[in-house]
């Protein structure tokens, strides 16, 4: 598995991504999974790759190979979008060659990109691409995309990721985001390859590889959690009490514990049944007694 | 989609479950996903369900339905493992009767189930029932099972829930959780079912069905969301510094930026490319400068 993720706010982009590669929880590797296509003053692109890495490495390969002058690359291409069609283009022709003889083994074409970056005149983008070679690409309202193990990550970014973000913020997002999921799902590990792109740079000014040692990340790492367990703490308990003694709006909805009566699987209201308690509603004063 | 979870605790057990069910985005409805099969003062046994309605309807009239005196029921069984059993016999019945059919038309035969409880005399058990029928029970180090869309609620569950947590902490969690998967996945949706076992009750004494007016999961929502965003501001932003500056142990991994070389997709060291900033790492004393 792995887990990248890529948001794009009005400072720039943010690149993230694990290593952790495996057939198999005995037969677990690294590799990396995110590539840098940089032509300092004219372009920086960055290719985030999740799936079967046989596949990812020849659409890698693909794309990177020598190409005669009119031949358009990732290098020249000159827009954003004409980038995201050629590593569309690279996917389909990696499934052309092999996803029939994968087939045969029952093995899934499966693999995902995210494409960001800016070339000279234009704006930053961010794409993300399908293992069909179709892609789409992210916007105001949604200016982020994830892809491999994806949603144990996903809401702390729903939370606090908007366009006006500054980047380190973004940056410290993404960081908790792999935090939350490295926790949670074992085939996505370190070391991270982190890469901040400041808007209209054109190079890569801010890069870092955080292992086992980053003192940043195992500060995140500490202090979320520690910082989690405190917030939930203080959020009061549920209280209880009888129903009889719930606001009316609230005792609509409560007198019916979904028992099962022998005979009938509908569950139905028991009058009969012993007395249970409810969850008290805070008096805010618009409530009958 | 559904979300369920269960917990189990030194001082009982909480289940709740969401009521969204759908057939794709306009098809949606609500069903409850909890049924209580209760005898006062011998047995509680709440059983939650998620997957295909139809398979999980079916299995519950199966255990629902009238039976002679000498077979084995929710009612009767002697013990919880008896009562997993049971659910799981009944999960293979529906597998014999229906599975044919929905493979003709492309249907999974996709449900699975969630049984915790207590019958006099013994302790709290809580088990995890497969579509195949087989099960699992939870244990110390694992005291929870989550059903349907488990990933966005998971996390914190992780992070605070230990076997002596307190049972209203342990529903405060579980409404936690549903806040994060609410948030992220459309197809699950309130009203919620909250039932809280006091152990050694052997009846429900605590259950409410939980809606949009409900004001402690209001407050529950509103609070988590703010307090995350608070801690998230709280945590100091990476800072950047160029690599001559970061400490020996850190540099090591520093300064391998993945750039693709036209030709060559094995990214490595290109010592001629600009410079760029890596994250800085708070000196502790132990790094050599």
């Amino acid at each position: 598995m792995t887990y990248c993720v890529a948001m794009r706010v009005d400072e720039g982009l943010v690149f993230l991504s694990d290593t952790r590669t495996n057939a198999g929880v005995d037969h677990v590797s690294a590799a990396r999974k995110m590539a840098v296509f940089e032509q300092p003053g004219d372009r920086v692109l960055v290719l985030l790759a999740a799936g079967n890495l046989a596949l990812t490495q020849a659409v890698m390969q693909l794309l990177s190979e020598p190409a005669p002058e009119d031949k358009l690359t990732l290098y020249n291409a000159p827009s954003m979008a004409d980038a995201a069609r050629l590593v569309g283009e690279a996917v389909r022709e990696v499934h052309r060659r092999d996803a029939a003889t994968l087939a045969e083994f029952s093995v899934d074409f499966n693999c995902s990109f995210i494409l960001g970056g800016q070339i000279r005149g234009a704006n930053t983008r961010l794409f993300m691409i399908y293992s069909a070679g179709n892609f789409v690409e992210a916007s105001l309202v949604s200016p982020y995309f994830q892809i491999g193990e994806s949603k144990y990550g996903k809401p702390i970014i729903d939370r606090v990721i908007t366009p006006s973000t500054p980047l380190d913020e973004v940056a410290k997002c993404a960081l908790v985001s792999m935090d939350s999921t490295l926790r949670s799902n074992l085939s996505v590990g370190l070391p991270l390859d982190l890469l901040v792109y400041e808007k209209d740079s054109l190079q890569v000014t801010r890069f870092s590889t955080l292992d086992h040692d980053n003192q940043y990340f195992q500060m995140i790492h500490r202090t979320w959690g520690e910082r989690l367990r405190q917030i939930f703490g203080e959020i009061p308990n549920p209280t209880w009490a009888d129903p009889a003694n719930v606001p009316l709006r609230a005792r609509e909805t409560v007198s019916s514990v979904p028992r099962v009566v022998h005979g009938d699987a509908l569950t139905q209201p028991d009058t009969s049944a012993p007395p249970f308690q409810t969850l008290m509603q805070p008096d805010t004063g618009r409530s009958q007694q």
